[in-house]
């Protein structure tokens, strides 16, 4: 951290700055110029609050040099870590995974049956809502609990491990019981209350979705907040974030792969279904998320996408599922991956 | 609802639509062009689904004529809505109230410290966190349950009503008991859970925050959902939207305030201190709320802001307070306001 | 400006970096701590380039401390500048000017007639947009140097100095003999090689409109361009910014009023009608503009809205342009300002 | 084009609306409701205004069907278009080009040994900018002339086509002569006079950057400028978006490849240098344009990335830019195209 104090600074408010920064522990290197003068500030400076060091009088400027996170930090941590989802290892230089998979969960018949196309086009893990989050409160809202049992169901006929949305920590315990990587929605990223208790309740792996308008940094301290907590099976999904441009419903932001890989060791997946909400880009940009080198591909699939409950314009059919595997396979390969 | 269709849609994906359409109540006035055929769609048109509807085949594109919230709805409740806050009645042709208070509270003495100032100032209630929602997991997290209880305290010396934030839902009774405006947070404006619970258990009045980047209709949506599951008495809240314009904390933007009059009922105040991040900016910002129409303003008061445990580079102190109240008092006058 | 510098940084590259420094003339204090090293640099920093440093491998990180524009800085000319308009006012505790007219001059006979119009509600100069950046190339251009002519004529009837936009640098002669206010608009903003020549060739005051999705410092650096050619007569203008929000046609950004007052000494004058492409919204914004301390208003006024050949859901008519001004004039007393 | 009518819509305003479109040789299809009137217009609706129509009182909303450009629209123009810069073709189904070469050009002897790497590496043409649009007005603006003069000899030695950036019509004459792909940078992306001028003076190929914060429409509507003043050689370049993330120097948004692909039949190439501002997240996004379907990279390579007079953190080494090259070739392969 470095604190460019203002010219002839009160001295009280200098020594109060001292105090804060020394009682965290932190030592301060001086460096008294004829204008202004630069403290560079060494030691565990995450206990040290920025916003609050910028309203004391004395200083002009501060700037951090290291990041507030540590558990997610690749700094402290530089192997990969590599998650396990009943099985499935995420991360490092395990191959890319592909979860495929309705957006809502309509029926037990109806996401068993997907399930099996999922499986046969070569996804390996099984995606479905049964806790919805939507803008409306007169849309449907999921099966609810229904529709985890209808997942488990279907993970019982294909052996895909299942991934679903929790929006409440009133859940845990079902989702601790039943679903294999639990979503954290984009709209949830900074609950903290509920990223503090499924720090605390759960140690199933967590799929925490990157806010529709979030920085990379905001979201790397969410993960924190789950590690902090206990849970330290998080892996990252970045879903495109909120512009200007209305061609597509999010933009999707590919750069995050290369700096999350370098600043966390955390893995990384890309989510090209609701980033862009249109099917017809879906190939285009989970091509290119593989090329960027994600960890995984998390793309919905629905046998029947106008007939879908939910977000039927941007699901694939699961032939077309199965061609973006193939070809993302080729380009996996090139970027020195595999595909499962 | 206009619905285009798409040259030679196929039969069977027509008549589904029809299907939709005209189980959800609606009728279809269609125009037969040489070129495209137009549906004008009548009824109670929050029904149907947008997004449902573009994933059908035969469409083309879909567009609302009716804003797909009701109770929120001006058009279908003309009056302005007036909440009572403890006695204190806020929007309509009521008085613009003043809410102020520091963004943490810290200990009892100090919110009580606080509270009197806010009070010799002409402010109309008190503001204080004591469930704060906090980037870091190592940052302060508020006193909690304590923080409650001073703030108790507090408007027992000033008899100001309080506003606190909720962060969770197991916390809802004792913001029931204990607190007069219950803040749903920038972050949570989309923890759909959250809101409906709230919706069903209580009744005091909610102070709904817009998100960081959250269109003016899917933060009257999440009004909405407060409505929809019971409690009618709902103050929208603007603190800025996130732009790329880093000089200030977020983009403050004050049209908000006639369009969330023309399209809705509720009242709306806007907090200028979240807003800017910035104390030397938020008389500037607090007069032109006034301007522009606001209900309320809601600013952070601190007697010692560099001292502050969070967000102390954007508190006022109470005399700086109390000059923006009486400049605001002229301002009110001549847009036909008063201030309390 | 303060240089962190990697931990071991290569000595080649830090002889480097100081060579660059010290033959900008400026000096180094250096600060070696255990971990890393920081460099306060002193002198005049606005020869150094920022992204030039950070390339060098030495370093790790830069921070400008003093902004790096000079003519246009606060802190080397701390009086508020005047800009004088063919004999109005513009800027430090002179009135608040009210400029009003058509978006495109539509013929001598429309732009003569708004013209009386604009005087009689109280407006102070008359714009009017004789060459028209139109966003297709087949929607009408402007009636170019005939509009020019006939604003002219407007001027000779009602006294108004006259507002226009200038597109290119061939026009500059047409515009230094005819217009008392050239306008630079929002797409132009960053079109360096005219912000040259009107520095050069004109000494004319010029209303420099922000671009879209420029900083403020980008902006006031697009100031410095001018001012540093030669023509010190700058009025910046905001219009509105781009975000994702799409219930206005921009995003007004009021909180540039303060902070440009505080990092220079030029005039800023608001455009409420571009800001919001509604007239509805006008008013509101118009007001809070004045109440944020606006040193004026440029609005929209047309006799015909709903005829205008552009722009005309955003044109106010005169009687209520006339509005706008009797109350933004109650505003400006309140602030410490006047309307002419 | 649909158009929505008010409610009870000024007989008086709905017969101008009537005359407005016949007048541009459109037909109207009107579908009258219980509630409200739908109109359906066809014919060139190009011609029609959206604005102009949404200011008559007569209407509720607008909304376009068919886009507003013509010669760009891949409705009109099924074929790809396939460029010649200098006898390299780009688009269609044509090679994948790779463009590299200096942000700025900085001597003679330093372009013709970047050139010669850059053919080495595998590029197709060199890229050099001689006139720069720099945010400072102290900034180095370029070599100008000789600049250009210093990549002709470095074409002379190597037989790269050259790539540099026109900021002004008065030197289209030596761009004309000299350059053989011009590039019109995003700060002069709506600098319309000049899109004029270059479709009127020349048919030399034109790369079109997006704006920092343009539409993909209206990005392509200056295609169409330039396309509709005479000259059809237009390949856009998309380099980067502003968001609110400050990670990287702007977002890349790569959903644009497959729109562009779907709405013009115009090549399409990827500047990830600018986009990410970092060196060490080209690689990344190279490799993610090309698998997502661009038909070009545009890459900044210098010899000593550390000691450039511009944008050195982003440059790529020579080395490097060969092995990005050969990546991407497989890539290439996989979605279909090949890399020359």
């Amino acid at each position: 951290m470095v604190i460019t104090l203002k010219q002839n600074p009160p001295q009280d408010d200098v020594n109060r700055l001292h105090k804060e920064i020394t009682d965290a522990g932190c030592r301060i290197h001086a460096c008294i110029g004829d204008v202004y003068t630069v403290y560079g500030i060494e030691g565990d400076t995450s206990q040290l609050d920025v916003k609050t060091i910028k309203a004391n009088k004395a200083v002009h400027d501060v700037v951090r040099i290291v990041a507030p996170y540590k558990l997610a930090n690749r700094l402290f941590h530089p192997e990969d870590s590599v998650i396990d989802v009943d099985g499935i290892k995420v991360g490092g230089k395990e191959p890319v995974v592909v979860i495929g998979g309705p957006c809502s969960v309509e029926s037990e018949e109806m996401v068993c049956s997907v399930a099996k196309k999922v499986k046969e086009a070569g996804g390996h893990m099984l995606r479905g809502g049964a806790y919805k989050p939507r803008t409306s409160p007169y849309a449907f809202q999921g099966m609810r609990t229904k529709g985890i049992m209808a997942m488990l169901e279907a993970k019982k006929q294909t052996n895909l491990p299942i991934v679903s949305e929790l929006m409440s920590a009133d859940k845990i315990e079902e989702f601790e019981d039943n679903v294999d990587l639990i979503q954290i929605g984009a709209r949830n990223m900074q609950n903290f209350e509920l990223l503090k208790e499924i720090g605390k309740r759960t140690t199933k792996p967590i799929l925490l979705k990157r806010g529709l308008c979030n920085t990379i940094d905001e979201w790397i301290m969410s993960a924190e907040y789950i590690m902090a907590n206990g849970n330290m099976n998080v892996i990252l999904c970045e879903r495109g974030i909120r512009t200007y441009e209305t061609s597509t419903r999010n933009t999707l932001d590919l750069s995050v792969i290369p700096i999350v890989k370098e600043r966390t060791h955390l893995p990384i997946i890309i989510d090209p279904s609701h980033a862009t909400g249109d099917w017809k880009l879906v190939e285009s940009a989970s091509l290119a998320a593989v090329a960027a080198g994600a960890d995984g591909l998390i793309i919905e699939v629905h046998e029947n996408p106008d007939y879908a409950w939910s977000d039927g314009a941007q699901c694939l059919k699961p032939e077309k599922f199965h061609n973006v595997i193939e070809k993302a396979r080729g380009i996996a390969k090139i970027v020195g991956r595999d595909i499962l």
